[in-house]
């Protein structure tokens, strides 16, 4: 990994400034070769680490292609680990083509997707889920995610889960041990109740972080709001309502599909992801049912259930309808919306109340059409999320594969726990103990493959 | 203009890193006020000037908002003449736009429009006619286009002009001080001789600028080429092979309509903007007329015409539309593109060659459909298009601002010439050379209102 390799870092676009990043073993003396200082007869081979320097960039004709500013980053002290320049230049997508252009032929690659990030971790600069927070951290675009995504580079629970690993090392070293004097059945190296404490200890630690994955992954990727109720009881107003005006609205979310309208705005820094459904009603339509059962399906992903109740239709009780959202209902948050609030009286939102009650819920008397009580509505949907407010010490889990290493690795404490119970011999406890190494390595980075690798990094953007 | 301001200078959308750019009295403070170094108890006022320095950038409540790279610049030794910091953070909008945030409770203010390249201006780093290329230079898309932004960038005329102005300056000074004197009629400060050889070289030297606007003016915003020809020969299908593939295609130009299609294209480093007409023939329907007087119209904007004719057709004779296509083609750059030359045989391209010689130009037998020739084509329009190769050193008036300016301080030169040949009085030679100065010193920002820098500068993006 010792070629020098180079890319815009900076989004494409007009803008003001953007900057071509050069990093590897020759990146100095390549930007050297194509850089011209205003100081007379410096060389940025010269520069001090963190030094900026003012200059112009030439091409094969000595032609200026721009001035620019070089900043140089001498190894270790660079993100990559490497020797470094990054070179701002001006915006121009022709600049910045014609800056590349220059360093290719002076023998740079272009980088490939987030392989400065890929050095970083290589180079010890970082864990592997520490440069995966850096992609988090680039996508992030409200308060919950960037702060799991922060808490995540700069160290996160992968240092803990390192210490475990380290203490649950020496432990499999010494049951290893042990079976190397198995002629001697009454040795033990390895104190079986400590051990027993340690699988405790990273049982609990495991339970917790797996536990925090599904409101991690709710933040990252949005709350889901599955948005119930009748035919023409105003879901759809309302959901204009949630998704309209200045709010960051995202309307292409990757593979939705659009019979199931999803859409995710960011209500009070959360991202909520709402999913819209075909109206429920008791029928005996086989092609309508099908519909009413995949609002089920979609009430089922969601955490957090808006049932929409139309109360300007006379109160009518629900019989079947009632039974079947009680039982997709289960321990997820309910908010019942009564709607049209505008045109009915006092005794009639009684009425409506009382009949609702058996549904446990907050409930929210609004107009979707008048935006009344609206606000109110917002702030329910915020408490109802359950999401705390995340600190600067605070760990989630919001990356898949770390959720599935963490499930693997629970499982295999969980068989050494019961080894341990059971006594069973030192080679199958050694078995368990390394797989739950791996996986729990994997996290980390310090077990990890060529394809794992190319699979995380081929998500970043060239460039980090 | 003391106040400190900030603005994120790199482009929007999805990059690894982004800059926020802070400058102005206290900018190093206000940046230190929300920065903490990753050097205990360092601060960027301690800093010395073009030196990076890694660090948080933390909010009211000391989270953290991003780990980022602030490079500090002391004055004047800065892009604005003033103490600046640039912030490399990571290139999430929330991250910038949080950043950005910080800094505004601390007291700055967002950046207008090219403000920092206007305080780069007002600081003396540059004169206006620089400041102007710096918007050209983000904005260029080709080779020619660049090089010359890149030359005005670098000084340009706007040196030459300058030290005219001063000589002339000088003149109107010795002719004011012969009016002080007016008691004394025969003094002469002034050596009408010299002032005369000055106008002359003035004279001389706008002239040539004010002649290179038309090519400069062709590079910046794309060399005219008009396609005309009779209906059906094949102009659409030529256009569409011009405009297509992997070229750099920019579809919507602004303010253009599309009943008459126009698009611009780079072929070898250099920006063609075609201009599709309505199809010329002899035909007594008065709308389609008004069509046709159109597309002469366009033709007279041209400075190549490529007119398609279908050789497949028999050779018929133009009469009327022959003497309106030569009225109209002056001393434009014509070629004769002969299409559909897959159907016909060798003494019909004899007998269409012979048949148009009487209309002076380059002639090309192609097939647009199935690409024949067709690169010669561009060839031939590169060599029509008359812009010659420019160098290092190669300065041509590109803005209209400029083409303006000279035009009026050339009337006034003319004027003070003639003056000079009639021994008109001092005090009317004095107004005309006042004129030229200012005229000259428009260019250069030595006299500027500040509704001329507004319209500049309202021109740039914010964050230069």
């Amino acid at each position: 990994m010792s070629d020098t390799i180079c890319a815009v870092s900076t989004a494409s676009g007009l803008g003001a400034i953007a900057i071509v990043r050069v990093s590897g073993d020759h990146a100095i003396e390549t930007v050297d070769s194509i850089f011209q200082s205003s100081r007379k007869n410096f060389k940025l081979n010269e520069a001090k680490t963190h030094t900026a320097h003012y200059g112009k960039i030439l091409n094969d004709k000595t032609e200026v292609i721009d001035e620019v500013l070089a900043t140089v980053f001498r190894a270790p002290n660079s993100f990559t680990g490497e020797d470094s320049v990054e070179i701002a230049c001006h915006g121009s997508h022709y600049i910045q083509q014609e800056i590349i252009k220059q360093l290719l032929s002076k023998g740079c690659r272009i980088a490939t997707h987030g392989e400065f990030t890929q050095r970083a971790f290589a180079n010890g600069r970082m864990d592997l889920s520490q440069a995966e927070a850096v992609a988090d951290l680039i996508a992030c675009q409200n308060k919950a995610s960037h702060r799991l995504a922060m808490n995540q580079m700069r160290g996160g629970f992968s240092k803990e889960i390192s210490i475990l690993r380290d203490r649950l090392l020496t432990f499999t070293s010494l049951v290893e041990l042990e079976l190397d004097f198995s002629d001697h059945e009454e040795l033990e190296f390895a104190d079986r109740s400590e051990l027993k404490a340690l699988a405790e200890e990273i049982l609990k630690k495991i339970g917790s972080l797996k536990n925090s994955f599904s409101t991690g992954n709710a933040i990252k990727n949005g709350i889901p709001v599955s948005i119930i109720g009748e035919t023409n009881a105003g879901k759809s107003t309302l959901l204009n309502y949630l998704l309209k005006e200045d709010k960051a609205i995202v309307s292409d979310i990757h593979g939705t599909t659009r019979d199931v309208i999803e859409d995710t705005v960011i209500i009070d820094g959360l991202l909520f992801r709402f999913i819209d459904t075909a109206g429920l009603r008791n029928t005996s339509d086989v092609i309508e049912n099908m519909g009413i059962e995949r609002s089920y399906k979609m009430m089922d992903k969601a955490s957090v259930v808006l049932w929409v109740i139309d109360a300007s239709q006379p109160l009518h009780h629900l019989d079947e309808l009632s039974v079947s959202i009680m039982e997709h209902l289960q321990d997820k948050k309910l908010i019942k919306v009564f709607n049209k609030v505008d045109l009915i009286d006092d005794p009639t939102q009684q009425a409506f109340s009382d009949y609702y009650k058996k549904f446990k819920g907050d409930e929210l008397f609004i107009s979707a059409k008048h935006t009344l009580n609206t606000d109110q509505l917002e702030q329910i949907l915020v408490k109802a999320s359950q999401i705390p407010e995340i600190g600067e010490n605070d760990v989630m889990v919001t990356n898949m594969r770390h959720y599935e290493a963490l499930n693997n690795a629970y499982s295999a404490i969980l068989r050494v726990q019961d080894g341990l119970e059971n006594n069973i011999s030192g080679d199958f406890l050694s078995q368990d103990i390394r797989e739950c190494l791996h996986y729990l390595g994997e996290i980390t980075g310090e077990i990890t493959t060529d394809e794992v690798l190319g699979t995380i990094f081929s998500r970043f953007c060239i460039g980090k």
